[in-house]
């Protein structure tokens, strides 16, 4: 008689971003002559820039043609993308990463539930707290993370680093020593980045102790401050203790064509086995290459027009964050986040609690946001904004919240 | 001290695509005046059908405006592509399956490599002997398999049912009670089908032991005689003990397009869990959506146009199983296979093994084919060939076969 993986079933039951949508529906069903206004899911709202659009009309047109047609994608992702990540995101930055380091998948998200599994089945991990969830989920799912307790929010066999106020959103090294750390920056949900020489301390800690530190780096591309790494390779050592994934989501407005991909390093070795040779042998069995549309999509990110055209598009974005963030101040409300990252975190007012705010966002100004504690016990009295409306439409959101305390 | 999953490190090294293209690669080095014909590989070669590149077409140019531009897809998949693909693949066979059944992904052999994890890890599989490698690897690496013996090729928790000439290449139900079972047909490697009654019992034998059917149906266009099943739930009571693996691959070429989807019945329980919702969450959390680019092509399988187009475009396969066919038996070889499916499974000559007669075939007729001992131990005395090439190198092949025996 069959069983299910057990391990499933200890998740508790209700997704964020699903209770959201549901509350959302209620009110609005409610109140059917509002508009609200979403700023609640991380999703990009900004069509493709016109090179991405060239590139994905061309590869169709060869797709149909016999002498230009593509089967099969190489397990790793095609060379021609492959050599363009190494030379725009690494090379260009004096980064020693090799094509042969790099696999090309469908996205980050995926790649970040995945590369628990070429890890032991007791690897003890490590997360920020507030955390972007799949990386505890797919630890949950693999049998890694203990218990959970519903009143604390957190499992029993995960060490949980606070980022909140007190210590300026960065964590602290802890004093229990993890097997794998999962380190996002610029950061989901918080909005905030490490310095070089923060993560650097991160690098040294990894090195010291035998661990492994998994980086996502989805919002590189909107770093705009000088002392930010754009990738943990930046770092002294990082080569033999970090893997690091990208996301082209949120630089390229990649949320519903899917690229990304993970960069693991030759040097990165338990005694004398390869990291790089086990992920290779996960793409080769449960993968099958991205499309190869979308990867032509991808390398034209690297090409002039896409890279000036995609530069404006992050500009966009960020022009949201700027006006979200201005028009919280003025609003009377603690902000921090924005400056490296798409995302702005909130303060709520004295005597609320995340959801609260919540609602209350929604019942008055008609604008949706995302609660911190969804991300993370650290995250209650706290709440996420996102930089990834319209223009039109993120003015307007302020513009009610600011009337709010008038 | 973080360390590896050990479950990778008994993967045996080389996997059998690579030692043909090493082998291939060697010979054409050695003799650059030979012409290579490769019918090894089961990928394929004809373009796009013209109603899905403009479907593609026209998927990019709603990418690129912002009114209709598509961030993240729903997790199970676009309504239109799953209502498409119940009403063309059940409802139009007069079999039960719903929308929300439907789990859209970006391929089949992503899915049956994923499908073991909502299972418990202690669980038993059934394999057939030959089989596609993809469906025990992924079950040795979540540590399911016990050890590999290296001279049987078999694993010692594997439960293997040989499929040959002896038993007409239907599987016998094992001696052994498994919890869950690989079944493919139309066949790979084999090329063979199993009738309707012969999969009922398999269903009803599922049914009473209280096991679970992965029925990976990839080839099912190719299905030519009318007692063979297209869908696993034409048999009564396959809705409580089957899921089902379709790709979009072979159907419509999609190789290197990736699209394909996962059937989990409601019906199908352990206790009162519901194995779709397990794989619901699986879905939500560890993928993102197929692109929508690729969904709204995928649609275009089941216009009108489309299924016109990709009847020819299988009619065009299928004809080169037939000249294979018949270029064997005149050549003196038994052949199998290539009535329902695009594989021609044949004998390899008394007194030499797979990969003699693979060595063999390519230093005489520079023909490229896979070694059935490659697929699995009962596979050794067989060959494949598939029916993927042009017209044009299938009939040279063969004529360069026959020629051998002259």
């Amino acid at each position: 008689m069959f069983h299910v993986n057990e391990n499933y079933l200890k998740l508790p039951g209700s997704y964020l971003f699903s209770t959201i949508g549901r509350k959302v529906r209620e009110f609005q069903e409610a109140n059917p002559d509002k508009t609200v206004i979403r700023l609640g899911i991380g999703d990009v709202t900004q069509p493709l820039a016109p090179a991405i659009i060239q590139a994905l009309h061309d590869a169709v047109d060869e797709m149909g043609k016999a002498e230009t047609f593509h089967g099969y994608a190489p397990d790793l992702g095609y060379e021609f993308l492959r050599n363009a990540i190494v030379e725009g995101d690494y090379r260009a930055r004096g980064v020693e990463v090799y094509a042969d380091e790099i696999f090309v998948s469908d996205g980050a998200k995926i790649d970040s539930s995945n590369i628990q599994e070429i890890f032991a089945p007791e690897s003890r991990i490590a997360v920020c707290d507030p955390v972007y969830p799949v990386y505890v989920d797919s630890n949950v799912m693999a049998g890694r993370t203990g218990d959970y307790d519903a009143e604390t929010g957190t499992w029993s066999n995960v060490i949980y680093m606070p980022c909140t106020k007190e210590n300026n959103f960065v964590p602290q090294l802890p004093e229990e020593t993890p097997d794998l750390i999962y380190i996002c920056s610029p950061n989901n949900p918080i909005g905030s980045a490490m310095t070089k020489d923060q993560l650097q301390v991160w690098v040294d800690y990894a090195n010291e102790k035998g661990a492994v530190i998994l980086f996502d780096a989805a919002y590189e591309a909107y770093i705009s401050e000088d002392n930010v790494p754009h990738t943990i390779y930046e770092c002294e050592g990082a080569r033999t203790c970090a893997i690091e994934l990208k996301s082209f989501s949120k630089n390229a407005g990649f949320t519903g064509v899917r690229l990304g991909y993970t960069v693991v390093p030759k040097d990165l070795k338990d005694g004398d086995v390869m990291l790089n040779s086990l992920w290779a042998r996960r793409h080769g069995t449960k993968y099958n290459g991205a499309p190869y549309i979308v990867q032509k999509a991808g390398a034209a990110v690297y090409t002039p027009e896409g890279k000036e055209q995609l530069k404006k598009q992050v500009a966009y974005y960020m022009e949201n964050a700027r006006v979200i963030k201005e028009g919280l101040k003025e609003a009377g409300y603690e902000v921090f986040g924005g400056v490296n990252a798409p995302y702005i975190w909130l303060k709520v007012p004295e005597g609320m609690t995340s959801w609260q705010f919540f609602d209350y966002l929604l019942e008055t100004a008609n604008v949706v946001g995302t609660p911190g504690s969804g991300f993370g016990p650290s995250g209650e009295g706290y709440f996420r904004l996102t930089a990834f409306g319209t223009h039109e439409n993120t003015a307007a959101a302020m513009e009610r919240i600011k009337a709010l305390k008038k």
